[in-house]
Formats: C-alpha cells, sequence, structure tokens
C-alpha cells in the first residue's frame, strides 16, 4: 500500500542507526559475547561512528571515553574481533555483538574474558588464567584508562 | 606476615562493595545472562544497595533511573532471576549475572531476551517471538520507561 520508491542506500544506513538510542553523550554500550562459548567477554561503549564501523566492516570498533577517540578492537594487541551477529535491546540503547575472538583473548590483562573475577563468601576472587602477559602483548607499553578490553 | 586481625564480617561485606567503581551517578552496568545457554538477557543498571540485595538474597536487584527507584526483577512479572554466578570486570565497573529466569522471559515485551532485534542487511529484524503477551503479564497496566527488562 505504500507507493513511494524505497530509500536510497545512504539514507537504509541512517535509518537503522536512528533507531539507536544513543544517550546524552552520544553513546551506548556494548556487550561483546563469544559467539562459540557463549561467555560474555567484555562491555564497552559505542558511539555513532563506531557501531557505523563495526557494521561496514565486521570488526567491533569502540568509542574510549577515557581518551576521547575511537579504536578498532586489537589495533595494538592484535585481538580482533570478529562481528558474527549485533543484536539492539528492547530500548534501543544496549548492543550485543556476538563475535570471534582473534587469540582467544579479550582482556588487557591477557585473559580470555574482562570478568574474571567471581564474588565468593564476600571475596572477589580471581578465578581466570593469564593466557598471555600483558607485556607480550603491549611492547609499547600497556594501555591505561577506560581499559575495557585490550586495545 | 601480617598479624592484625581478620576484619569483623560488615567490613568484609563492605569490602566487596567497596572494590566496585560505581560511577559518578552511583551505577553500574549489570548483564543478565542465562546460566544454561549462556544467552545475554537484559542489560540494567545497580547502585550499591541493589548490588548488595542480589549478593544477600540471591536474587537479581536493579535501579531503575527513569523510576528513581531499587526494583526486584520479577516484582510485578514473577519472572525472577535466581542468582547462579556473580562476576565483576577488569575495570570493577561492570557485573555480569549469571541467572535461572522464571518463566523463561526477561523482557517486557514477553520475550526470552530484550535482544530480539538482529541487524540484517541495514536494518533491525525482529527475530525472536513473543512468548507471553504482555497484558497477560501485567495485569496492572504495563510497566514504562527505562524497561530494560520486565518488571
Amino acid at each position: 500500500m505504500n507507493d513511494a520508491p524505497p530509500p536510497p542506500a545512504g539514507r537504509a544506513a541512517a535509518d537503522w542507526l536512528g533507531e539507536v538510542g544513543f544517550d546524552a553523550n552520544g553513546l551506548v554500550t556494548a556487550v561483546a559475547q563469544d559467539a562459540a562459548s557463549g561467555r560474555v567477554l567484555m562491555v564497552a561503549w559505542m558511539n555513532r561512528e563506531s557501531l557505523a564501523l563495526t557494521a561496514a566492516t565486521g570488526f567491533a570498533h569502540y568509542w574510549s571515553r577515557s581518551r576521547g577517540r575511537l579504536w578498532k578492537k586489537g589495533e595494538e594487541s592484535g585481538h580482533l574481533q570478529r562481528v558474527v551477529e549485533l543484536r539492539l535491546d528492547c530500548d534501543g540503547d544496549v548492543v550485543v555483538l556476538r563475535i570471534d575472538q582473534a587469540g582467544g583473548i579479550a582482556c588487557h590483562t591477557g585473559r580470555e574474558s574482562c570478568f574474571y573475577r567471581r564474588l565468593e563468601d564476600g571475596r572477589w576472587v580471581t578465578v581466570d588464567a593469564v593466557l598471555r602477559p600483558p607485556e607480550d602483548i603491549y611492547r609499547g607499553g600497556l594501555p591505561h584508562g577506560d581499559g575495557h578490553g585490550s586495545r
């Protein structure tokens, strides 16, 4: 019943981004989950540009609040995240990325996941091993600040 | 090498909360994941009190930013979340809850997960079915605002 012509490709791309509810700082929460194991690997932030780049390239890009710049996950560490699936929540302000994690390491501490501490009897206990020492990962010095996931 | 007596129990409880990096609004991001399937069901917020209650009771409690109050997940819908495991990330400002989801429904739309839209060819496509109509879940009217997950 709609005789209007389909929108041009550029408009279509803008539309899906327009449905995303970026907050007052222009950010959404992004959860990266291992596509095979289902493990939650890290949680970080995306602005409009990083979300658009993630969709266009198929590799996760985030926004670093502390450094005030876009970063491609793995740009320093090599721990790229290839996106298998991208989902949006009911409120439109959180995305979940199901990804393939290069190197099997998402955390800047050299662990598979940033969530390596478990609450046990009123204490946070580190229950996951370091798979690769951070000094091996970052030859030019450790990343610092807003360190959700390795650079 | 430390001869100091162990801290009293009250202090120990405060200590694990003290390691959590609440933001300027006193909140952390909380990811609820189905303990069995690994599916990410919802993402919401917790303040210190809701995190403490979650740990103490074994049931997820969140903080509603729009309503400015604590809510026990499932208090209206019956869709309680029993916590199987609680983890903290490297920066201390995100928690992941592995939970058993009562009724198999986390979303206020009556779906299993709030992440029921998938990006396909530049469009968000609803790919998950409504398991129970919201009007059946909420007899006293639908919840509104800050609706991460059902009430």
